[in-house]
Formats: C-alpha cells, sequence, structure tokens
C-alpha cells in the first residue's frame, strides 16, 4: 500500500479523493470542509471542489450545519468488500449463538496494517460498553484479538509491531516487549488470549483464533465482559467451540478470499 | 443526487473514480478490468490507470486471478457514513433482543432512492435462507421493511414508486397499484406490514415502522422467517416492542442524523 506521504510526486486527482475519503477513516463522523482539507493535505480551492463533486456523487454527504461525513452510497460500495463481507457473513452465525449464550459483546478482528481491524461486533443491551466498534482499528498488544492475531503472526510482522513500541493505554497494559513476547508464547501454546483491564479498565477479554484450511490464522474471535464478573474460564468453553466452527467454515467456503488476503498482505 | 448519466460536460476524474467504485455497487463481489471499465464507461487506458491507483490505495484490491474487489480501506471508511452507523448502533442491542426471542432473520431497513436499503441483518444457523444482505437494495413493493415505509412516506414519493411499476418479484408479489395502495393503508392503520412469498418463495415476513422523535418513519425492521412454518401473530409481539424501544433510543439519541437525512432526501 502506497501512503500518500510517501509519494514524491504531487498526488493525482485520483490520489487527492483518496486522500479526503481517508480523512474520515480514523477521524470524528463529521468533519468541516477546512477540517477535511487540513488531514487531506490540500488547499482550499481544490479541496472545495472535490468535495463538491463528491457531495454531489453521495460519497459525501453535508449536513445541515454544514459539516460533512460519509455518504451512504459509500457505504454500500464498502459493504461488497470481499475480504470483509465474506468472512462476516460466515462468522455471523456464529457470533450469535455464542451472544446468546453469554450476552456478552461477541467481536470479529483481523490483522490489517499493524493494528486489529474490527470486522464485526454484537453487543446486548446488558454488555459492558466497549471502545469498539466496527471498523475500528484497536493496537494489537491490548487487546484480546490482537493477541491471538499478533501470536499467530509471522514472526517479522510479530517483531515489528513489537519495535514500533507498546504503548500504554491502560496502567494495566502489556508495555515490556520481552513480556509481551512471553504472554503471546503462552498464547500458542495455550490456542487463546486473556486481557483484563489492559485496553479498557473494567473490560476483559477471552479470545480465539480462527483458522483457514491450511491452519493459517485468518481472524480472530472474542468475548468481551466486564472485569469484576467476568468468570473467564466459564467464556472459554463457547468461545472456542464458536471459533472451531467458524475455522470449518471458513475452510470450506472462504478458499478464494484468503487467498486474496494472503496476496496483499 | 446526480448521476453521472445525467451530467451533460464529460465526467471529471472525480467523476471516473466515483464511476469505478460504483460499477462495485450492484454488481459481482469481483469484477474484472474490463467489466470496471465498462460498467463505468471508461476507455481501458483511463480504467486501468485510475483502477491501478485505487488498488495501490487499497481502495480496490487485486485478487491472484486477476479481478478486482472492494477494499478493505474503502470498508472502512464506508463504516463511518453517519447516516448508517449512528442508526446501526442504535438498533443491534434491540435486534439481538429479537433474534433471540425468534432466531429468525432480523432485518433494519431505510428508504434510499425508491428502494429498501438494508443496513443491518441478523440471522442464526437455524434461520431461512434469504436473499438480503447488508448494502442490499430491494423493492419496496415485495418486502415487509418495503410496504412500512412505502406506507409512511410522502405521499408523491409514495406515488413516484407505484408509477415506476411493480414488478413481479413471484406470482405472488402484488403488482397492482390500486391494490398496493390499499395495502399500504392497511400498513398504515395497522402499524405494521405482513408479506407472504412476495419476495421469496417460502419466506414470509412482519416489519414494523422506527421512528424519530417527530414520528417521522425513518426505518424499519422486520423478522424473515419461513412460509409454511412462522405464525405471523407469533412474532408481531415482539417485534412491535422491538420496534417501539428502538424508536425511543432513535428520539433521544439520533436527531442529528435524522435531521441529516431529511436534509439530504
Amino acid at each position: 500500500m502506497i501512503e500518500v506521504a510517501e509519494r514524491t510526486r504531487p498526488p493525482s486527482v485520483a490520489g487527492k479523493v483518496m486522500a479526503i475519503l481517508d480523512a474520515f477513516a480514523d477521524g470524528g463522523v463529521r468533519l468541516t470542509l477546512s477540517e477535511i482539507c487540513r488531514r487531506a493535505g490540500l488547499p482550499p480551492a481544490t479541496g472545495h471542489r472535490l468535495v463538491g463533486e463528491l457531495t454531489a456523487g453521495d460519497f459525501l454527504e453535508r449536513a445541515p450545519d454544514g459539516t460533512y461525513h460519509v455518504g451512504t452510497r459509500l457505504w454500500r460500495i464498502g459493504t461488497r468488500a470481499g475480504a470483509v463481507t465474506g468472512l462476516r457473513e460466515l462468522a455471523l452465525p456464529h457470533m450469535e449463538d455464542l451472544y446468546e449464550a453469554t450476552h456478552d459483546n461477541v467481536q470479529l478482528a483481523v490483522l490489517r496494517d499493524g493494528s486489529a481491524l474490527y470486522l464485526e461486533r454484537l453487543r446486548g443491551t446488558r454488555s459492558v460498553p466497549i471502545v469498539t466498534h466496527v471498523g475500528s482499528a484497536l493496537p494489537l498488544h491490548a487487546t484480546g484479538v490482537g493477541k491471538v492475531l499478533l501470536a499467530f503472526a509471522p514472526e517479522r510482522e510479530r517483531e515489528a509491531v513489537l519495535a514500533a513500541g507498546l504503548p500504554a493505554l491502560t496502567p494495566r497494559t502489556i508495555t515490556d516487549p520481552e513480556r509481551l513476547r512471553r504472554c503471546l508464547a503462552e498464547v500458542r501454546r495455550d490456542g487463546y488470549a486473556v486481557t483484563r483491564d489492559e485496553m479498557t479498565i473494567g473490560a476483559a477479554s477471552v479470545a480465539a483464533p480462527v483458522r483457514a484450511a491450511d491452519g493459517t490464522v485468518v481472524a480472530a474471535l472474542s468475548l468481551v465482559a466486564r472485569t469484576r464478573s467476568a468468570d473467564l474460564r466459564r467464556l472459554l468453553p463457547p468461545l472456542t467451540t464458536a471459533a472451531r466452527a467458524l475455522s470449518r467454515d471458513v475452510a470450506v467456503h472462504w478458499r478464494g478470499d484468503a487467498a486474496a488476503r494472503r496476496d496483499s498482505a
């Protein structure tokens, strides 16, 4: 993937369009025109013209207060993403079963650009409030799904994440690389990961790998519950059962996308 | 919204980029370069160059077989769509409750561009297989959610849909405008809609409106079950209960997006 900032030539119009849309990937849901231009690195006149075109095409929408947000048309195109939709569709029934058995938050994430990218999340009216939403990217070292994805990633990728630094999200986050390496070795040995207050104070999680036909870990499934009341040993059997059932479905139905994923990784 | 085809001037580069991405909105998940160019109405050289830029930016991804699909980056930006994400997040706990009470398909849809656009769908391992997925747009006159959205739409919008024709999806689809008008009057009177085999043979649905603070219907919630075994009278109480609970949440938390929706409609 080519980052806009790494380009030596000035960005093309297509590059500017992508930069404008990218401004919404990590930011607030609503942005003003000047925020969009600043994030995209575009002069106001160019930004104004292109944002106008994107709004006319329903890729962006303009709220009555003058701010912009991602439009329904762009959302709809995004739902066609092969690598996401295929896995999500396979996972949903298993995630439903897991939700029903536990009533905790149920999450599905993949490793993408050095983060845990959340493809789906189910939560109930009684689940502990958590920071993730669908499309969130969270640190690998501080989340249950992240530890699973990191533990089973190629060593080079794992060491690159460790070398990039392990910021403390809470006082309980594992920030020592050697301690994290030992923790990840345990995840590989045990086949699951556990976190307690490491991403959010008050939230604990258990996570398990989802494997493709060749054994490659393609995703992680997790349950997030209240640290105080969660009996993680009780959560583990339904979680690993659902992760294995999903792995069987992935092995049968998801070869093409798994290949695409490895190809693009 | 300005359709590309309606423009009198040749499309700008931003317009071409949108046309390429739009090629994936209604088509297959995977498209060849020539399919993309044909759908976007672009000469091969232009299409090749822009698809290459979009692939380098991870807006599109290229599979090992040379086909393209929507990239994870574009999916992620799409998840930030204000009008969709806000409503979906509010609806999900209520949809979970509904799934748990019934084990049938649970769907959330809004009226968009004369179709029922499905924002979310939960389904279990035992639910009846249906044609919708998240991001699908289905005919209003043949679906439960569609009948609700159409019944409570402004009369001008409703008559425009009826005037555009009512194609038969199955032999049971209501194709007579006068009969559909009577059916929609019943939906307004009863506060719910029913379909039996009208979109897919074997599938029946009940649907109820989701209202904003001012009473405007902003979405529809539905249950889809097997026609043969579904007792729709049994499904109605949990459905209308969940739709009312979601309406209360929407009334409190969703004013901004409701305003944006009306503004853009």
